[in-house]
């Protein structure tokens, strides 16, 4: 299937974790979380009360436990050796004892496990014994690490399919800007640019296209509330507001392809912009600037927050900061490391991260842009392509 | 705020928690999960890998400790007595250790606590310790269960946003249906339906209304892959596949509304339906009626799901058996109690409930309805009402 990761990789995957494994001694892993299920089995669903337990044996065996309803869907879309199914939960047999008798069955009761968490989180009113408890006579330790080091560093597949989401989030965003007028509610302009953008998507890409992800089914762009006074709110949440001439304006669009995002944002202005925002405008794009000047293999994370804070002593902009410079991201829409002062990491080549240093003027407006970049073996390579510039991002009246 | 729960009853709600703490002999509650903050505070926000902590004294003084790029969109939209900001995750002091502080500044440091979790979940990169780690000279418990044994019994002002819910779910799944016919795409119908009812509720209700949702940023309806053989997964994703004269169609609607939800699913059949299509059909409508008729306050939710079991005994259906009753629901779209062999909890006034047992018949396609109820005094009250029969389920073709 294009669109999506191979069997092949998928292999390679559960091979470097099963090195870990024995690096680690560890005899087999549990694994509780959809992005770590999918990232090893290639399964996406719907995670409820129910739990999925994702087992992986030193031997390089896996099982997914299931409940009933998941059967034949796992049967199709699950790259394991082995389905098991239980009938509900909670029901007569609490899930997590068929966990039990399916590890025994495995030899692992009294084995040295990882796990990815102690036990299923309690999503959706599910609750439920520790993976600890069930298994007394087996040594648990934390190993949510494994999977969530492997997936800082992207494939060239993974880029692949980032590649893929950043066209078609620039799509939903150029929809979004074409449709974007005074007037108009955000609720109005995102819908139809979202709904417009999925439907080229899924056009052109043909029947093999999956989103296989829950937060966007195809390709979307919006304010998500940034509108006017309220975009110096980072994280505002959609108040449905009237677009009106003055407003600044900051947006989002990405598209999931395959399980995987991107991430593309923009600060417009609606209208010829004031003096004042002009220069809010060209300190975000300097910024910005200088936190990709700072990227390069072999740095620190730490390092790009602090070129971005030493911009804001400089400019004396401190009462406008709210938040670090971005993110790594890929399956999920936030990953770890961070670009953050707090976050020592090393930059290393097939790291994905956002860039977006803000400055957030109270009752004037925020000024963010959001790239997605790739680190390569040289320095970075920009993968959304967006315009940037304030007379690009200007929306005639 | 009309479509929004009042002050008052945020009130009420803290009052209580304040009995179980005392009952209990806690001398505070720190909690982590957006749901349950929201329940608290009104505050609905984005969580990513900054926790956001709400801690209650048993004084009822109420504090939530905050990324700095929340503080502003806290003191606006969150209703607690003080917002404390830290700067960022990880920073140079981990949230964590800012949370130990907070508490020591509220003489919690050596208190009895109790907590929805154990410190934050690992969610997007998150990494950190846990609650107990950080307060060595605190006794610390789970309490969860405290807002999640709350949140079963819904208020009036919670059943009328409930109810305003299954409003626009019933017109996002009339839009739907008018527009469902063979040739079209999942995408195209969906994406139209979800649009066009999104716009007519924003503007009818005018612009106090918010979703504070992320699971629905408005009205929605679509069919998340179950159409035609694919509507025997129960919990199928999104295919964008094409309708074609013969399928059999499950779908979902919903809204949300000051952060609740409900729940309209339909089975639909596109042109006439074959005999055994139409067996299955009232079969399906046959079991759900006797679920209905098994719902009753003081009863047990697992004799609902027995109910049902005993149907399928005596029409031979258990190979198409694939999950229990249904679930309760408000704020979350899954919530404890369910309608299974597995939940002994008694069915009480003020409950609200999906009742959706389905039939499952491999390449021939899936039989659910689902529809809202809330349980009375003396029995239940539907709060969908959209068609169920098959004449109105059929797609004229």
């Amino acid at each position: 299937m294009r669109y999506q990761i191979s069997a092949a990789e998928r292999a390679h995957r559960r091979r470097r974790v099963l090195d870990f494994l024995a690096r680690r001694r560890l005899d087999g892993l549990c694994l509780f979380g959809p992005t770590q299920i999918f990232y090893l089995s290639g399964f996406a669903f719907i995670a409820t009360e129910r739990p999925m337990v994702y087992a992986l044996a030193a031997s390089g065996a896996t099982t997914l436990l299931v409940p009933r309803l998941e059967e034949e869907h796992c049967h199709t879309h699950a790259d394991v050796d082995r389905v098991v199914a239980y009938p509900e939960y909670p029901g007569e047999k609490h899930p997590m004892h068929h966990l039990r008798d399916l590890l025994a069955g495995m030899g692992l009761a009294r084995a040295r496990l990882g796990m990815d968490s102690d036990g299923y989180p309690g999503v959706m009113g599910y609750q439920g014994p520790r993976l600890s408890e069930i298994l007394p006579d087996a040594t648990t330790e934390p190993a949510r690490d494994i999977i969530e080091n492997l997936i800082k560093i992207k494939s060239p597949e993974e880029i692949a399919l980032i590649r893929e989401s950043c066209r078609w989030g620039n799509l939903a965003h150029a929809l979004l800007q074409e449709r974007t007028r005074p007037g108009l509610t955000e609720t109005e302009i995102s819908g139809r640019a979202s709904h417009e953008a999925t439907m080229t998507m899924v056009r052109t890409l043909g029947p093999e296209y999956r989103p296989l992800s829950w937060t966007f089914p195809g390709a979307h762009a919006g304010f998500r509330g940034q509108i006017g006074k309220h975009s110096a709110i980072p994280h505002a949440m959609t108040t449905n507001a009237r677009i009106q001439v003055g407003d600044v304006l900051v947006t989002g669009a990405s598209a999931a392809v395959g399980g995987y995002h991107s991430e593309l944002e923009r600060t417009m202005v609606v209208g010829q912009p004031s003096a004042e925002v002009a220069r809010y405008f060209q300190l975000m794009i300097d910024v910005q600037d200088a936190a990709f000047a700072a990227i390069r293999p072999g740095g620190k994370c730490s390092d790009v927050d602090r070129v971005v804070r030493a911009f804001f002593d400089r400019h004396d902009l401190w009462p406008y900061w709210r938040h670090h410079v971005g993110h790594a991201l890929g399956m999920g829409v936030h990953e770890a490391p961070f670009f953050d002062v707090g976050d020592n990491s090393v930059i290393e080549p097939g790291m994905v991260f956002s860039v977006e240093p803000g400055i957030y003027v109270p009752d004037l407006g925020g000024f963010r842009h959001s790239d997605t970049l790739l680190v390569t073996e040289t320095g970075i390579e920009m993968l959304t392509y967006y315009p940037r510039d304030l007379e690009a991002m200007t929306i005639p009246v």
